[in-house]
């Protein structure tokens, strides 16, 4: 089976472990537009994608980490998205959660999505409980604080953010947590694997930065031009877009590196060189393939 | 160390783990002001009675379950308070979250607190890890949904809503959370726990619409009356005062038929006693010892 099945099928098994006659029908309905259908899922596929290269003894507890990742990815969307927050209309080509639901739906929503994703974890490691604690601690260090996607969201609110920091907690984080849960659902020790999502985090940022600046919505699917109307630290308004672009090159080919020696290494260099081709912003310059990321 | 301590300990240990140079200070102080000073900590010293009936033979892991638990509650008072649900300015007797520290960071402050619960379960699990499984899934169960919190706070989104239904998961959840928690903290089976849970969750919420029909807000700490004004199911609107008090009554004696047989049933029986006197609401009726729980 595909990682892209593997990936879609957790999760409508745990969306499916929510619904029912006891949960209230506007809740279940929330959480399902929230997570189908879904967008690039890069960060569990970059979960699955660790797991396999380090041998995926327990594919259901794979499938459970990269379901939980992208979960709480989903959740952070949604919180993301509330007229406190970005105000967005739009996310993924449809009207935002709370566009759709109203506004404590989508609140909800997002409470309830976290939830489930300790809980999926929980589901899946019967057989191997040993793991289930360093993949709580993993999952949990990506999305809360002090280092997590609430921190990184949360660096909004103070009158001056040290754009690394914010980066790191609020992309580089969840990455991070990809790569280390893919490698401890597969009993690996996760160390090694961190740097890898750091990189990689950190390059989808950036690329994330450029799109804001320089796309427009019908492209990507979401409103544009977010970070400057809000004042928020970005690297297009800190590093103008040929440095932003470079450095974009850079993380990628640092990303490269980073990936441990293992079997699977020739399949993670593929996967994050599909992954540069995808990030490489069509609009950056003139020549498109002049801004294609060559590592 | 007496439970009260052991509660505020665990529960500043946890918050502690939270804050330094890598937090946004907004978000750290307003984690910090959610947690503490606390309320009556009724569901976590609930926990810690039922883990010390059943042996606490793991105690850091029946604190964590116990902190985990209040955490979960907290983080729920943050949300409910929302201008898009009861927009409360005052909870415990202070400024909410989102008035003191803005919308965001109250958003934020509640999904982290939801992430540090199930951080803080791990953190502790490490010596008994074949606990963690039960303990994450119990505690989910609570606050998720279709069950939990989140459920019960999605049915006042639904035009009609089973008063049954919704008070269980609104309440009783995590208080059937609390009690199984407990038990699954000290290695014994849950299942025997959840009835006295469930009784006295549902003694709690119907307390808590005796309260928000009839005291005022400078007795319990925060704005009364708004059920009434939300159209939300309410036992007193359903039974009226009397039927409502002559329920709460039938509930304590329920969960006090409900204690398992076991060494610490004596102890529990004080503390089911102690919290009947305490939920009686003072001006339910112009004698006070007759609305007196008298179980």
């Amino acid at each position: 089976m595909g990682a892209g099945t593997r990936i879609e099928e957790a999760l409508s098994a745990a969306i499916d472990a929510a619904d029912g006659p006891s949960c209230p029908p506007g809740l279940a309905a929330a959480m399902r537009y929230t997570v189908f259908p879904g967008g690039a899922r890069v960060r569990p596929k970059l979960c699955l994608a660790v797991a396999l290269a380090c041998g995926d003894d327990r594919p259901e507890l794979s499938n459970a980490a990269a379901a939980a990742i992208e979960l709480l990815h989903c959740a952070s969307l949604v919180h993301d998205d509330l007229p406190c927050f970005d105000n967005a209309a739009l996310r993924r080509g449809k009207p935002s959660v709370h566009c759709t639901f109203g506004e404590p739906l989508a609140v909800l929503t997002g409470d309830a999505l976290i939830v489930m994703a300790f809980e999926t974890l929980a589901r899946a490691a019967g057989a191997a409980p040993e793991r289930l604690g360093p993949l709580v601690s993993i999952v949990g260090r990506g999305v809360g604080a002090p280092f997590g996607l609430c921190a990184g969201q949360a660096w909004e609110s103070e009158p001056a953010a040290p754009l690394r920091e914010y980066q790191r907690a609020k992309t580089g984080a969840l990455f991070i947590a990809a790569t280390a849960a893919g490698a401890a659902a597969a009993g690996a020790d996760p160390a090694p694997w961190r740097a890898l999502g750091d990189r990689l985090g950190e390059a989808y940022q950036v690329a994330d930065d450029l799109k804001d600046a320089l796309e427009d919505a019908a492209t990507i699917g979401k409103p544009v031009g977010v970070d400057a109307a809000l004042a928020r630290p970005n690297a297009v308004c800190e590093l103008g877009v040929e440095g932003a672009v470079g450095r974009l090159k850079q993380l990628i080919g640092g990303a490269l590196a980073a990936i441990p020696d293992c079997p699977g290494a020739d399949m993670l260099e593929a996967i994050v060189k599909g992954e540069a081709e995808r990030l490489a912003p069509a609009k950056a310059l003139p020549e498109k393939r002049r801004v294609r990321v060559a590592a």
